[in-house]
């Protein structure tokens, strides 16, 4: 029964990560299953688990099918011959309770409650049939993820929620309110890079909070940056205490849902969550040192100057791609991020006109090395002598992939190489912008060069906007770190 | 020689379309042709005017080419037989004062001065051969278009300087300071049902600016919106005057480059133009009710907003897609775009409630209907008792595609078709939004469901907050207009 490769036993003594049994479950039970095709609901948790490779024993429980994709089911899980650690429910509301019953009499630890129609309803019966399976579980010594919710992600453990997900791990930890949001960030992330240690989607959070989840990722070994989306907060204090925490032991970057009025009244129907005043939650984040961001693509953009930047030293940044209205917005947009771009000094600017035209290019910074593209051995000087300036602290090249591909995928090739062997060779920490119009026969290219760029340790970003103001998060979070650190005890 | 279809001469008599001419050439000589396939900008502009099918004579000029893309080259403008209207410059800088001369001489009307190495070189060489060039021009009556610039596209009159621009006319002029912002706002319109009737890529502006073309484009009958691209102001009171009669004719939209103390600088560097304090441009703006845009992407936002939307009654917006998180997050971008999300009052909530499971979803407004994807015609009700609400003053529907893909393309299909035929139906302005995670396999469906939705009229936009800001700005101009219009005599 124990054929756990990849469980730390050891770990299980230590009190700040009592909450690791749950990635590591030896068994799970997946009660609503269903080999009907089109029952997307009775299908996902099965065939993820099944796809992924869980290592422990699945079982399906529906008391009309005697098998599921291959694998005997259960009409009950009390009917399960051994000890079933997890358990997945999809089935209705209303037999909810009965199924917790069945669960405590089996000795199972947790349950994962896809299961919505409770008080994110704001109907009564859904808020009473809440508290009763709180109150069934507590007393039984079962702990709840849910309800309405996606459940775990845990690459590590083959656990998953959707078949599609990278089957490698990361080394984010990220916690959600929404499922939808779980499984977009993961996928935003898959093409950009980023892989999980843990995704935990959560929904009303009625048992285990966003406070449970947020202490274990602070003390969780594989966890080095934790991402968190989040509509409300259950007991304010501790998670206040446990953000501090986190802040000062690793980057903590969140997305709060309902900061607004309208959103604040789409919480309250999505989770039956208390949003709160958001001027009070900017105040603590900016006091903590929390990184806040306001969608999934930023923080995406802003895991990934964490994962794939070595800190810039300063603020100062120098710009180096073709085009002068590109290079002058790439300005506006650095500069409103809080990246100044100085100019160049002389002595920099005459080696770079030794081999850049005098006409429609820039030599000041931004550097507009549109010559450069018809050479990538000028284009990797370029960026060579831009990092050699000592006021610069960080590079960002941008490529412009539809003008690129007009000479040729070799020159794209190239160009690429040269740019790739160039930040590689230069001491300054160096992002990558691909700008393209985005018709679809170039979205194959773009997804290469991004492959290339991020194998080679950079990361990479759709606009010179985004990758500003996620790199003006890292600086800003590496200036507030060390003080906060001496601050606290 | 005349064999212009598409020109109107009658227009020729009125002073306010003065400029209509340069738009309308007979001949045009491209001088620093090539056929060399190796020397793009050699290549270009011939190779784009024949692309097009420029109706008018073309004339390449090179000294050492008897003949070039099956075209008789002349080695000088003067030894061209018949009349030049129009002269396309991309000889090196020092070349252009004889060249000037030459045109002078052949009777030329218009040069555009593809040549780049002036005043935008901060050097005093440059500097004073733009003026002298300036000088020949003005004596000898030439108007100059740049230097250092792409120069005209005008699908109606079969002129381009690229030669994959759409050959369809449009109603969106735009001028641009820059040559590859021009290009890259026409290639971003392309994918979103953009077209143009005249781009105007105008450099360092030396006899020609920017308020030529917008007293042209205010006058222009073909022209229903105008967008402009600028850097810096040649004549301040002159470009105000006309900004505020332009803002007051039909929606202008502009992007200024420089807005910070590094895009100043930048701007300083590319075409040689002072920026100006951003306050007062802003200042301006707000006044005139000229439409601020901080990006490309945003300028093709807003046009389409215009061109695809209806103007709607209020701020008010109803929001219908799947995804609890998704849904959350719209709310917050509409609300903070200044679109509030009203909650849906019970007697509509009752109807959406006779089809929407309870559990997973919100029929609050936003209306989470995950569920409608299982049913279009569910999805199809959904957003007309939506639209029914009088409180509601438009709708903003968003697709996942990534998701709907996993139910299959016939699915996307049906579904598409009952959000449009919903659309459709319901008497309010719709925007569509679609949501991917980005991966290459996707991008064609995510182009065919854009294709499809502009096709019927309706804006499509990649992220609810793009969508939302782009509609408040068409909703603020719509609330201005009329104030503005009846001030003025």
């Amino acid at each position: 029964m124990h054929n756990h490769k990849t469980q730390d036993w050891s770990r299980w003594g230590d009190k700040k990560l009592a909450l690791d049994y749950i990635f590591h479950p030896r068994s799970i039970a997946v009660v609503g299953a269903s080999s009907d095709p089109n029952n997307w609901i009775g299908q996902i948790f099965l065939r993820s688990l099944i796809s992924f490779g869980f290592e422990g024993r699945l079982y399906p429980v529906n008391p009309k099918a005697d098998e599921i994709m291959g694998l005997k089911a259960y009409p009950n899980v009390r009917d399960i011959p051994g000890p079933v650690d997890h358990v997945i429910c999809s089935i209705p509301a209303p037999l909810v309770p009965q199924l917790i019953e069945d669960c405590v009499a089996k000795g199972v630890k947790v349950v994962h409650m896809f299961t919505a129609g409770f008080s994110e309803t704001g109907e009564e019966e859904g808020i009473q049939l809440e508290a009763k399976i709180l109150e069934l579980a507590k007393r039984g010594g079962i702990r709840l993820i849910g309800p309405n919710c996606m459940g775990l992600y845990c690459p590590g453990s083959h656990i998953s929620f959707e078949e599609a997900f990278p089957k490698e791990s990361g080394t984010v930890g990220f916690f959600s309110q929404s499922g939808g949001n779980a499984s977009e960030l993961v996928n935003i992330a898959a093409l950009r890079g980023i892989r999980f240690s843990k995704v935990i989607s959560y929904g009303n959070a009625v048992d285990l909070n966003e406070a449970d989840f947020l202490e274990y990722f602070i003390h969780d070994p594989e966890t080095k940056i934790i991402a968190a989306y989040i509509e409300g907060v259950k007991n304010g204090r501790r998670f206040v205490r446990l953000l501090r925490e986190a802040a000062q032991t690793k980057p903590t970057i969140v997305l709060k849902g309902g900061r607004t009025q309208s959103g604040a009244g789409a919480v309250a129907s999505h989770t039956g969550s208390l949003a709160g005043a958001d001027e009070v939650f900017d105040a603590l984040c900016r006091q903590m040192g929390v990184i806040r961001v306001y969608s999934l693509e930023e923080l995406a953009d802003v895991i990934q100057a964490f994962l794939y930047m070595p800190p810039p030293k300063g603020c100062n940044v120098g710009v180096i791609g073709g085009g002068g209205g590109a290079s002058v917005q790439a300005a506006d947009d650095c500069d409103s991020a809080g990246l100044p771009v100085p100019p160049l000094p002389p002595e920099i600017r005459k080696e770079l006109r030794k081999f850049t035209p005098p006409a429609g290019t820039s030599i000041r910074n931004p550097v507009d090395t549109m010559a450069g593209f018809m050479s990538p051995q000028y284009f990797e000087e370029t960026i060579r002598l831009v990092a050699s300036y000592e006021r610069i602290d960080l590079l960002i090249t941008h490529l412009d992939v539809d003008f690129m591909l007009q000479r040729g995928q070799e020159q794209v090739d190239k160009t690429v190489e040269a740019l790739l062997r160039a930040g590689r060779a230069c001491n300054k920490p160096m992002a990558v912008v691909i700008l393209t119009a985005g018709a679809p026969e170039v979205a194959k290219a773009v997804f290469d060069i991004r492959q290339k760029c991020l194998e080679a340790g950079f990361p990479v970003y759709p606009t010179i906007a985004r990758a500003a103001q996620a790199i003006s998060k890292l600086i800003a979070y590496n200036e507030t770190k060390q003080p906060i650190g001496n601050d606290a005890k």
